[in-house]
């Protein structure tokens, strides 16, 4: 008998995989130009131009031997010390090279964190919709998942996760800005978040951690603000960072966990985070991007086109009659299903190749997440699909 | 409370990444070349030429988003697909795409398969000595590890292995060339190993795979045959590769678990080992890498100079008094302690500046491992310092 838990996973796939499977077979049946999809979060941008020109730089002038070889497991202390020094000048914190440890981009991150913190039975909250693999990694670190209801505007709803709290809690899991639903914590939200937590453990002597899992940090539009750092506001608090949206990386699997020195027990979580990644087979972070990072992490590739995808795609699917949530970030839009299944949605939605991500995956049901990080070009060849689709339930 | 087993492995460290980081702190005390650093896998010749040249190749003529996006979870079918014909050209096998899984490095390999292959409870079998990462790796996975003795001559004992198959048995871990031993399991050695599984799997109807675990698989010298394949002697059998050592790129953590075509139930393991990667969180494996294997996995550095250092190590520690194994594989030389402690025998080792691995990391008392991928020159120049701890033990 093999291990019916990691069968089961490599047997459904995660429902976003699955649509991109879908998705390049469509295509090679019936032409790249007429399936549009809007399935994956993978960067339509390219990585800046400085990518290219500093990995050349370093294939032609650092020793080879070194550039390819192992860094320590947590990290090459040059390329920390750097994201630390960032971190510090950006949010006012006082993190070193022993704050930081390089991971295979933010899932790797956020899975060697709760490996790093739970026990058996030890529960993580998380408000829905939520990314689907948090599921995944809490029950393969031996904990649950227990997903939180958000407001209406898709805001961590706080009496909930009050009222949620309990001696089983370990940690509360929060993605901002959000995937799916696009939507930015306010730093506001993110003060009531930590003060629930403070009062909590001031009351009980609960030691509950924040994991922030914050790939799209630097994608953020319009009025909103930048999303703040739970660095500044919660002791307790770990962030999982990627540069695979910001740089266009989503491949070469390149991130960070920066543990919070404030946190009381700062150095035995660092050092938890280093056994969980050695026990998940992690030996470093691959040399060669952790080594770009330390050259370009502060850059960003050109972001621009995500917040114009945004405005035309959340302008035309309000005119054509379908509630949609407007993004302040990442780049993931959040339409609600004209029915009640959301997965009857997608699946009508795919009758018009559109390909678009039922909600259902997302703990949540009667929405769709539709990724705009897409030519601007495939968005408007694909708004006759979508006006196909609002009529077939008599939108307008 | 933290998670114990991960803050341990986080607070001890494998004592061979500990003896590299004191490597680290006393060469830059005394002077990097005052410090004779034998203590980590970590290639010492340069990638070859090609390496870079296709990287650059890849960097200024590939699609950027393309070349640094998501590939398939269980990696790029083109990459896949050259791996599986060099593997069947190469061995007379029959693997297609969907037999190999690629991944970041063989850890993650090994670490993915046995989370796919094991339930709680379950029992592996390995030979000591052994690579000390498979106790933590199996552990991980819910199982046992049990180690069994090796020969004078440190092959397989194979009356032991058949003494140990029980109804507990999920699973056989090898690793040819050995890690730390430097032996290579010749064909007739790996036949009595399958041959001893499928007797008793068919005497008793158990299941036990058998993981060849095999980065140094090209890192064969002299006389010695070239690691046949495992793929072509037991049908419940996978393997997990690195190009680390082949191409000289272990900090860039790339290679494949191959799983058997022959066995039965191969689509099934292959199902498990994607779910196994997906809940450890490697979403893919590095993406550019990827790409560079497809053109270049087949070459290798430079390795002669590694076998020009057994030589002359191998002869000089002889000549000292010194009892070693001659390594006919990998870049190890195993030398027997002249005290019963492995332990002490390193300490005194490192009094002369000689940086070497006690066995006991290994599971075995009284040896110590020399990873000899390191410049010849330094090797000569660490020969009086041998001299002097040959001496401190009257050992000529």
């Amino acid at each position: 008998m093999l291990n019916e838990k990691n069968l089961g996973l490599g047997a459904v796939r995660s429902a976003i995989r699955e649509l991109f499977e879908y998705g390049k077979a469509r295509k090679a049946q019936i032409g790249e130009e007429n399936v549009f999809d809007f399935s994956l979060g993978n960067p339509s941008v390219p990585a800046p131009d400085e990518v290219k020109k500093q990995l050349i730089d370093l294939l032609n002038n650092a020793d080879p031997v070194a550039l390819h070889g192992y860094t320590s497991a947590q990290g090459d202390l040059s390329v920390r010390q750097s994201i630390a020094s960032g971190l510090n000048s950006r949010f006012g914190l006082k993190c070193g090279a022993d704050n930081i440890y390089m991971t295979c981009g933010a899932a790797a991150a956020v899975c060697i964190t709760l490996n790093a913190l739970l026990n058996d039975g030890d529960e993580v909250l998380t408000f829905a919709p939520y990314f689907p693999e948090y599921k995944v990694f809490t029950e393969h670190a031996g904990g649950t998942l227990k997903a939180l209801p958000c407001d209406n505007e898709f805001q961590p709803d706080i009496a909930a996760l009050k009222g949620a709290l309990s001696s089983k809690t370990k940690a509360v899991l929060i993605n901002t800005p959000n995937n799916p639903s696009g939507v930015v914590y306010g730093g506001e939200k993110l003060k009531a978040i930590a003060d629930a937590l403070s009062g909590y453990c001031a009351q009980t002597g609960a030691e509950i951690y924040l994991i922030s899992d914050e790939p799209y940090r630097e994608l953020v539009y319009g009025a909103a603000e930048k999303t703040p750092s739970v660095l500044c506001l919660y002791a307790r608090s770990v962030v999982c960072y990627s540069y695979s949206k910001s740089l266009s990386l989503p491949g070469e699997r390149i991130g960070y966990i920066a543990v919070n020195p404030a946190m009381e027990n700062s150095a035995e979580v660092y050092t938890a985070v280093c056994g969980a990644g050695r026990a998940l087979g992690y030996v470093c972070a691959p040399s060669l991007f952790q080594k770009l990072v330390e050259r370009v992490g502060d850059m960003t590739s050109d972001l621009s086109v995500y917040g114009r995808n945004r405005d035309l795609l959340y302008g035309e699917l309000k005119r054509l009659g379908f509630g949609v949530i407007k993004p302040d970030g990442a780049f993931y839009l959040f339409v609600k299903s004209p029915e009640p299944s959301a997965e009857k949605f997608a699946l009508r939605a795919r009758e018009m190749e559109l390909l678009i991500v039922p909600s259902t995956s997302f703990g949540l049901e009667g929405y769709a997440r539709i990724s705009y990080c897409v030519s601007t070009d495939m968005i408007k060849r694909s708004l006759p699909a979508f006006e196909k689709l609002a009529k077939s339930y008599n939108l307008h």
